[in-house]
């Protein structure tokens, strides 16, 4: 079983910023869905993330119920699942048995972590003024997991039309931060 | 000279699903400035995206009284340049001229294009209620122009530390896109 360590809330910008597909978990206490989004981001660095979930995603309506979510962040041999969890529905599937994902309990909120994806976030909403119109949440970090050791650019991405990108080479430009220094830390 | 064609408003989000870290351009219709940003998305397939830019960036105030900027995704060629435009102000030095970048004249927007960019998005202000509390902007392309040939998947990615990551293989993933089909067209 993979063994997860909690990751500290005010660096879980490093799991968003590179602009992986993620998973998003919710669970209304009974059932729990899960669905795959490419439209998210990290807003601060100390643990503030957005993405944008609407109404024609069945994880929805428990969003906006229980303000509470998961955010997992798979690697790249869960490429294809994840793919097919987004060209699903929670209403008409179980997504966990039919694609082999183990919910773990987490700690701060009722959504469960994935236990197969790299990386975990636990979210809380911070702010919903923009779902009316736009189904932009803004979320809090209350908790994160990585694997132990995490892989290292192990996240894919989605383009946009149904192509994907994984990772070549890490470039480490560190030393040019001089303005952003405590980015390092 | 890079050539640049017209690029659908309506495909933006291929551009910056993937993750990109882009360049921002504003004007103040006598100077224009350019800023690094790595926290960015899409909003929707329609042009919508949104973006976090702080007063602690020069050209904060520049989008606030013009409501407009363009974004310009660099490739990896362009990564040390980019890296060091985001670790200087546009406060105290023109930095156009110091990383000989080209501005371009936009169509919709005082704000420039970046010659040397893979594509470049006009985009307006569309919804500032969260820019107090979060300085989270919601912008709408108004134009987009994209290098021909667009090189394949040539961004780069800021990993939240100073390091980037580059693209490996495009995965063609489109088959099983069963429900998102309209991407693809």
């Amino acid at each position: 079983m993979t063994e997860f360590l909690p990751y500290p809330v005010e660096r879980v910008h490093r799991l968003i910023e590179p602009g992986p597909t993620i998973l998003v978990s919710t669970s209304d206490g009974t059932t729990s869905n899960l669905m795959t989004n490419g439209f998210n981001m990290p807003v601060r660095h100390d643990g503030l993330l957005a993405l944008v979930l609407g109404p024609w995603d069945a994880s929805f309506s428990t969003l906006v119920d229980t303000g509470e979510c998961v955010v997992g962040i798979p690697g790249v041999e869960l490429m294809e699942q994840v793919v097919d969890i987004g060209n699903c529905s929670g209403a008409d599937v179980d997504k966990w048995g039919r694609f082999g994902l183990t919910p773990l309990p987490a700690q701060q909120v009722r959504a469960p972590l994935v236990a197969e994806c790299l990386a975990n976030i636990e979210c809380v909403v911070e702010d919903d003024r923009l779902v009316e119109d736009f189904d932009l949440w803004v979320l809090r970090a209350v908790g994160a997991w990585a694997r132990v050791p995490l892989p290292a650019a192990a996240e894919f991405h989605h383009r946009g039309d149904g192509t994907f990108s994984t990772n070549a080479g890490i470039v480490d430009l560190r030393e040019r931060m001089i303005k952003w220094q405590y980015l390092q830390a």
